[in-house]
């Protein structure tokens, strides 16, 4: 017999079991599930600390230690408790018959601690299809007449792969804090009660909170904040600058000259003060559960000692300061320091002291750091850093990683908007598992809002690495159709959710190629490839599911449409779009065309459809979410959004006469057919035996009626329009197809087609191929157009290894991870091979028409090294050539130098290298050889003829079988 | 007793005694002079053959050998022919007693010959007020009641100074074309009839008429033309490729297979039907006064022969084309060769086959040329090329030059409206007669409508050299002054003809620094030296000088005001402002000034005003002027219109926050004061000792109330404004000047002002000089702030020389001449002088800080070599260093290259030396070597600290006594 619950059963008695032993925190916990079971199937379940109130069916629940009904059952041999006793956040969920007198059929959720209880609650909720953003994006779950659960279900959940998963909330100015202060009248507690239950729900169990302006222990009121999270087993910690639970800004507010604690951030010329001020600290949290920051940084991120400080001072200085604050633990919180979690996070100068140098030893392996989890970071752009080398990995405290989907810093801020794409988050933090990094994994969600989608990601991947990790490689669509069946169960019918699918997919694949806050005019090229109205057709046919489905979405669940996927996807392709209507309106300018001006009306469209989202995502809910559109977003010229520049319009002034321009599409060849000057055009579309079908376009440079006539003179061409004419007024612009008729070029390699317009007459030749090429290979790229472009995934064959502990050596595709396609990476991530010995390879293999000297160009994902030494290798061999092992990074690469900086904003390492090619057929041989090498594309052309500008890399051409 | 004109003689008998042996081109002439006593007069004279009829008072004029009347008179004793027989061009103007019975009073008027005879009675036209514009330009003259000469007047005119002077019509589509089609329906006698009259009564005799369509001989209709100019006494000419009488387009129309003048343009394979064709010509138009053009050049202006041809080929074909064209002229022209006057342009290609080279003599000196004017020429942009050498003046033909007014080629056209000045105008062609070119003067004044003002001043020029020549330095604004009296006399008060003359000086002083077809919107710099903003007050000045003259012109003279004054310069000015305004458009965009919107506005004006401008020269005075404004003026990026780009209008969007930037005017200092970056501006004017006041703008960048705060912390400093605000709307930008009481300094050399604002504090260093420069020397420049900028004039000392003729060899300061003030220029011009023997030179002086390398860098007028070795030297000396020789233009210059299209376009010619200073006082002398070494500012700064970029040059900078 199932355990059910329906109505019917909410009206039989109390559903909830209540022990006065239990936590508190369980029983709010277990409140908020009732409140769940209200909203799934209408009516409200009772509670009841009396077993003979309970109806026929009841949810008992407990925690390890803190239940004598768990013990009784367990007497009653109905639970095993031993199935979780001891373990780390664990819970048994079993349905049982007749626990007590009165009760036939119960659920049973047993955490072998605090949060194991609460996970199993929250495990009921999702088990009902309620999200966990049920309370933070409102999302109300799909009611049910019923939930059952079979009769025999015994279910063990796992501890969670990562050990402490949290987020921080950080740069809280001015979205997060103007909307707390509104709602909440500050950064107090009942803020952080809806914070709580977010990570709870997501299984997190770790906090940063907000520490620009806040003090989490002071503003609770009082401790509030901090026995809150003690409540909810929320452990808190801080940030990589704020030691001995003391929150960013509370020195500032305590130091003076007649303070206790002195006045000045300086442990040497005021250690008496800064000691003191730490003990204080550790006196008032150290009875909550925390990971202790260990380590001082100077005020406001910057290093603490002085330029003319060596490196041996600052480590010893570092050392000290580390065995105070150990000592000042052990007296004040717990004298079995290895009890106490620590961290120490490596970041900015910390790293250099961490490491030493040849002649100065560092931190490492010191024993002040015994036991302390040594927190690493990723470039604060989604990009990991050094990783732990395999000898690292056995230290006593383990590793962390501070992870990024908000940043306030250079080269660019990003804090409006999530901009973060799943396969990337997958990619490195799957690597920085790999690496040994799973004892605390942090991430960084600004103002939260707006981050909910590849936050839930993160802390499902950090709770169940099994499920979403290595081994699940490709999985990130799954999890997003999921996550999106979580929210939208209900709301949508199966093809609009395909639709909100593709929406979030799509937007975040954008942002992935360029964050909005990165965006100008500049960035993409304005026509070759036509990547940017490629990326403009994209972004249009997401806006239109956009606002198809805003159009059609129930008035109840509008408000989390909006918040969750309608404002962040309008939000972030309205301003792409924004950008690049200006890319090509600073184009067209130039040239005169007349649809420029009609594109700075487009521009001017989206500065305030800009404006009006986020007045809207501001107003709806009752200003629920007032304040987390704040963040500057347009145009930043520094790392903040100081002196931003928006959109420059640019408006032509019409011609005295007649002119039209014509463009052939995706190049930047133009002409207005002079007569004493060139009025030649080439369209070359047709070099690629795979294109039948190119264009040009014929625009208007005056506002007055001119007339266009097109005269194919090549029979195997034709011509979508053979005359027309445009005003320069409504009809700006006459795009024109071409097309070809292979069969029918008996050998003729060259057409011609003449634009006769009012003023001027213009000649296209048009050079085509109709080679055949089938002799060669399937999958053989071949150029006949100047140059070759590959997407990594297209290789012709793939070559595995298998290392001493049999496990495969194996390039494997990254779907849907590249600027433009995918990309390919060797498994497993953390080694080192030797090229043409254990490394596997990749084969390519292309056609060029001349022998001679190429050049090979890498589209990468910009991947920072592992290692200290800054390198990133491969190993390059064409045909029978020695393999070429080359460093794929700059001579000098580091990151936060110029090269890396690039490298964030254009989210692409590209790297050249010089390579001999044979006439006809060659062989390339991509061999792995450090782990982060990340290839997305490869373009090979003639030495020192790159081929034409462009953001995303020239299109792939033509290969056998395309 | 006087000889006087009234009406109360005009009405006692017919005035103008006619004789049937006259020209009838003179007693047609002697008709629009009667026309002139009328329209000055009130009553219109009468003419009569019968003596009889004439009254008391008469005018007898006549041509000594075809007038028995002159004869009459001389035999009477009453003239002496003798002054004047045998003379060129000369007449005798005489008031005689009783010449005849009833006659008491007469004026005579004698000519030497047919134009003699005309510019005599035209002279009496000019004694009345009448001005040579009377017929084209409807110059009404001043209404008088009587003309008075005294009794015993005797004047006789000089031979002409140059003894061909002419225009070419040229490039007449689509301007002349179309007004004389829809006036005069073709390129026929009627439309030569005024073109003659304007012709003779600035006193030319030589015409090269339209060409590009027309066909002079052929479109009189038929002959008509031909025989207009014989009567007239104008003598036809053609341009340089338009051999043996023959127009540019016949041969077109001519050609063809079965054509007695064969297929080609060429006398190698066509050798029998070119000769026909140029014979055909001779014998057509040879028995009319001509020039008669020899050689041959290739089809539309090219080259001839292939490019793999030999200069001795070339050579020795031109030599067999001039041969056979002296042959067919012996035969059908005159047999006495030497009497016809002939012509061959050294112009382009000829120019290599007249000169040849070490090995192959050119056709210089050959005796296929004995007596043949070879014209020489400009760079097409007022700029002479090569001229003759001492040994060559000699040539028996003489020399001509063939000058531009107006030019339809590289590397911009301008053809629009007159862009000549006439200091420069004056400075090449006196140079041209000096070396020795004063047997033609031909100027290309492209549709003729607006070169007015340039091309009568030419006309006077090469008329009487004497009076306005070498000799008479910096008399072009009395010309100017002469020549609006002329033309304005009795139209405008005293007070109002000086703006006048502003106008006229002020629109072509601008066009000099650059003519508007050239103009673009990165020609001045934005911001530096506010040279664009001084050129706009400038031009603003100008424009509303224009219009209030144009409201103030009575109604009958609004039409020669418009067309001579009013057209050409608002023409010129309000499009030079249309580019500056988008320069500063393009500028303030750039930092995102709501000023930019503005500006596009204001641009969006002058685009508007340049097509009501051409609207009204086309309908004003009934369409008089119809099609004289139709050529294409704005943007060219060809050297023709197609594909002119007009200004981009560029805008902002509004900043969401009231965000203001401060500028430090001048320089390309901004900042919006933001916290994380830095807000620092340095103003460094007052560096100049002369300067005390300088300014800084404050500007939105947002359309928001904005408030600043200005705080100076300085008490030696004062700011115009402490506090404000700005709307972003109506007020989007306030200027600050500050103020510097150097009295207050107290050896304090830096100040400080604040400009806080609503967004942003800006902070902003003042450094200033309170030094005593007293010691050093008056007009001793002091480098304070960097660098050092001269004008030319501004020397401390001229040192003259004497040469073997007793000639003093001198610098002279050309008033008026240079883009900023004026230049300097060693006479004669004509020598060659050896720095530190015979050259004069100028001494400047100067401080500076440190001893060292130092960059001067000359700004010079775009002076082509006089001679063929393409270099141009000067002597720089500094102190007691040796005089250094050098070339001041670029290695390999050659007119056509990229440096002399640069020069053209810039109108200067840059070069910069090495010199080495010492620290504190030094010398510089510039002596004077080569021809053609005109030089109008210097700048010195330490070797590779080039001072700010900017158009016009760094403005002067202190010297003692400024």
């Amino acid at each position: 017999m199932e355990f059910i619950i329906n109505q019917e059963i909410l009206g039989q008695g109390s559903l909830f079991y209540q022990e006065e032993d239990a936590f508190s925190g369980v029983n709010k916990i277990a409140k908020k599930v009732m409140h769940d079971v209200e909203l799934v199937f209408g009516d409200a379940p009772q509670a009841t600390m009396d077993r003979t109130k309970l109806g026929k069916t009841a949810v008992l629940y407990g925690t390890v230690g803190h239940s004598p009904m768990l013990q009784e059952l367990e007497e009653k041999k109905l639970v095993d408790l031993s199935e979780v006793t001891g373990k780390r956040e664990v819970f048994l969920f079993k349905v049982v018959d007749r626990p007590f007198e009165g009760v036939e059929k119960a659920l049973v959720i047993a955490g072998s601690d605090k949060r194991g209880t609460i996970y199993g609650l929250f495990h009921l909720s999702e088990l009902m299809g309620v999200s966990p953003l049920v309370d933070w994006a409102d999302v109300k779950p799909k009611r049910k007449a019923s939930l059952s659960l079979s009769g025999d279900l015994t279910y063990v959940s796992k501890e969670p792969s990562v050990r402490y998963r949290g987020f921080f909330i950080n740069d809280e100015w001015p979205a997060f804090g103007n909307w707390t202060m509104k709602r909440f009248g500050g950064f107090n507690a009942e803020m952080y009660e809806h914070i709580f239950e977010l990570l709870l729900r997501m299984k997190g169990n770790y906090m940063w909170p907000a520490m620009w302006s806040a003090r989490f222990f002071d503003e609770g009121p009082g401790l509030a904040n901090a026995e809150l999270a003690d409540e909810y087993g929320v452990v808190m910690g801080a940030s990589h600058h704020e030691p001995a639970l003391r929150y960013g800004e509370e020195y500032k507010y305590l130091r003076g000259k007649d303070s206790k604690y002195g006045d000045a951030w300086n442990f040497v010329s005021n250690r008496e003060g800064i000691t003191k001020f730490w003990e204080d600290g550790l006196k008032r949290g150290g009875k909550f559960e925390n990971v202790i920051t260990v380590g001082m940084r100077g005020e406001q991120d910057t290093s603490i000692m002085g330029k003319e400080s060596t490196l041996a001072d600052n480590i010893e200085y570092l050392r000290d300061v580390i065995q105070t604050q150990n000592k000042l633990i052990e007296e004040n919180v717990n004298p079995n320091l290895s009890e106490v979690p620590r961290m120490l996070a490596l970041y900015k100068e910390v790293e250099p002291f961490f490491y030493g140098d040849e002649n100065t030893p560092g931190l490492m392996n010191s024993e002040e750091l015994e036991d302390v989890i040594l927190m690493l970071c990723d470039d604060n752009h989604g990009n990991l850093r050094t990783l732990p080398t395999e000898e690292m990995r056995s230290h006593s405290g383990g590793y962390g990683m501070y992870y990024h989907f908000d940043y306030h810093g250079g080269p660019v801020s990003y804090e409006w908007i999530n901009s973060s794409y799943l396969p990337k988050v997958w990619e490195q933090m799957t690597m920085a598992y790999d690496f040994g990094v799973r004892d605390l994994w942090i991430v960084n969600v600004g103002d939260v809002a707006t981050q909910e989608f590849p936050l839930s990601y993160f802390m499902d991947l950090a709770y169940d690495f099994d499920k979403w990790g290595t081994n699940a490689i490709n999985s990130t669509e799954l999890y997003t159709r999921q996550w999106m069946e979580r929210q939208f169960d209900g709301v949508f019918t199966e093809e609009d959710k395909e639709k909100v699918f593709e929406l979030l997919t799509g937007y975040t694949k954008i942002a992935h190629k360029r964050r909005p806050e990165a965006m100008h005019a500049n960035v993409y090229h304005p026509v070759n490839y036509k990547e940017t109205d490629h990326t403009l057709e994209q972004i249009d046919y997401l806006l239109n599911i956009a606002e198809e489905l805003y159009e059609k979405v129930d008035k109840e669940d509008f408000s989390t449409y909006f918040s969750l996927v309608y404002y962040p996807a309008v939000g972030n392709l309205n301003l792409q779009k924004m950008w690049l209507l200006t890319t090509k309106n600073h184009y067209d300018a130039k040239l005169r065309k007349m649809e420029a001006n009609k594109l700075s009306e487009q521009i001017k469209g989206c500065f305030k459809k800009d404006r009006e989202l986020v007045e809207q995502f501001h107003t709806i809910d009752d200003g629920k979410w007032f304040g987390m559109g704040l963040s500057e977003h347009i145009g930043f010229i520094h790392w903040n959004e100081e002196e931003a520049q928006y959109p420059i319009l640019m408006n032509v002034l019409p011609a005295n006469k007649p002119r039209m321009v014509v463009t052939i599409d995706g190049t930047e060849r133009f002409c207005e057919g002079p007569e004493w000057h060139d009025n030649k055009l080439y369209l070359n579309d047709f070099l690629q035996p795979d294109i039948e079908e190119a264009s040009f376009t014929i625009s208007s440079v005056s506002d007055l009626d001119a007339e266009y006539e097109i005269t194919c003179e090549t029979k195997w061409l034709t011509c979508s329009k053979t005359s027309g004419s445009l005003d320069g007024k409504e009809k700006t612009k006459e795009d024109i197809d071409v097309k070809i008729d292979r069969s029918a070029m008996n050998g003729e390699t060259e057409g011609r087609i003449v634009v006769k317009m009012s003023i001027g007459t213009c000649e296209i030749i048009v050079n085509a191929t109709n080679e055949d090429f089938s002799e060669y290979p399937k999958m053989t790229f071949v150029d006949t157009n100047g140059y070759i472009s590959i997407e990594a995934e297209h290789f012709s064959q793939r070559k595995d290894t298998t290392n001493q502990q049999g496990d495969i050596n194996r390039f494997k595709v990254l779907e849907g991870y590249g600027k433009t396609r995918s990309a390919v990476k060797a498994f497993p991530t953390t080694s080192y091979y030797t090229a043409g010995d254990d490394a596997p390879y990749l084969e390519y293999q292309f056609v060029v028409q001349e022998a001679g000297n190429y050049e090979l160009e890498f589209y990468m994902q910009p991947s920072n090294p592992v290692a200290k030494d800054n390198t990133i290798y491969c190993g390059i061999q064409v045909n029978t050539d020695d393999i070429n092992i080359e460093n794929v990074l700059p001579e000098g690469y580091r990151v936060g130098g110029d090269d890396w900086a690039e490298g964030v904003l254009d989210n692409i390492h590209k790297h050249v290298s010089k390579i001999n090619c044979k006439e006809g057929l060659n062989t390339l041989r991509i061999h792995a050889v450090s782990p982060g090498f990340v290839l997305e594309k490869l373009v090979i052309y003639p030495d020192g003829k790159k081929p034409a500008n462009s953001y995303l890399g020239p299109t792939e051409t033509y290969f056998v079988g395309k």
